[in-house]
């Protein structure tokens, strides 16, 4: 009986991993999709939603299948728990690529409106923080998640900026309204991915140390 | 063993409710404090986010409590399953209730852009999914869950026209940008909170029917 449960944990923690994988290059390529104007990556990126889907479905039905049948405890019930919560963070970072590559198809009909620079930093520190807090879960460590948690600052001071440089754009021109609105989503996104990845660091401080570390100044 | 168990699962349905009145309300008083051009009432409301914290962190941690303990199965571990999720979204929409209300504090310092019809009504329509999703979950109705999905493309709709109406405001009047740009970030957080609305009804025909039913393209 032990023994099945220690597969049967591997087996979803393994998944999960997988389902971090394509999130992140999702990620990576919604980015990739903007910088390069490349409307193809920016479908394929969207078509790649569906396989996060059902990953989701598929892993809640598993670590739901292992609490009712092996009833574990502590750490094993933690891990769980835990692998719930990143499983909902992840799937909903998928549909934030999709936003951001719905945008990128609109961006593209039209030219340029300025060379992004401050955009792909700010995606890039998104994508780093996805990373390093799955990293963090699968090396139990949470230092590494704390320094995630700790990122989330960086990522909230760029938003302001590029949110602050667009609406000068769109004062100055009204005719780069739609193209800055569309660029002032992808950066909603990307800090709404920051804070999905900054939940799944919470909640491998949670799994480690047994603490819920979420909304400190309580 | 039995009865607490019952008694246990009773103590978190109440607190679940409870935060779910709260949170309600909060959505109620951050549309009010649009439409009444009311900072004071945005700033209560702001405030009162903390208590839905709090309430997140203990809702969770009575529901791992009782798993821990009590390693219930079959339906009562649904219930249980059900309730942090629920948990997390109405902690989720918390949060959007208060970027609404910050939103309002900024458009208050400015004479009104016009008059709010369209923004009340995405707000209404919002707020009932929320009571709805949750008189699902009280009466273990799936019926009703299955109902508020269907509500979502409502949403969506009136969504996409506030947007291109503000996309109009902006692009015409470059002094509108900024106020646009603020009723347009309350319209996408009051799809947002729809959103949540509509896992929660989800969460709820799992809960009921032991049916997955995310996703429904899969």
């Amino acid at each position: 009986m032990e023994r099945h449960l220690d597969q049967a944990l591997a087996r979803v923690r393994e998944d999960l991993l997988r389902m971090a994988v394509t999130v992140e290059e999702m990620v990576r390529d919604a980015i990739e999709a903007l910088t390069e104007r490349d409307s193809e990556k920016a479908e394929a990126t969207i078509a790649r939603d569906q396989s996060v889907d059902a990953m989701e479905k598929q892993i809640d039905e598993a670590a739901q299948a292992i609490l009712a049948r092996h009833q574990p405890t502590a750490v094993d019930l933690r891990f769980l728990v835990t692998v719930m919560r990143i499983n909902s963070d992840l799937e909903r970072m998928g549909d934030s690529a999709v936003n951001i590559c719905q945008s990128v198809e609109k961006l593209n009909r039209e030219p340029q409106l300025k060379p992004y620079i401050d955009l792909p930093r700010l995606g890039e520190l998104a994508r780093e923080m996805i990373h390093e807090s799955l990293e963090a879960f699968l090396r139990k460590d949470s230092a590494l998640a704390l320094r995630v948690t700790g990122a989330d600052d960086k990522v909230d001071g760029l938003y302001k900026q590029i949110f602050r440089e667009l609406l000068t754009y769109m004062a100055e021109d009204p005719r780069t309204v739609s193209r800055a609105l569309h660029l002032l989503l992808i950066a909603r996104n990307l800090e709404r991915i920051a804070d999905h990845a900054t939940n799944i660091a919470e909640d491998v401080v949670f799994y480690v140390e047994g603490k819920d570390i979420r909304h400190p100044l309580l």
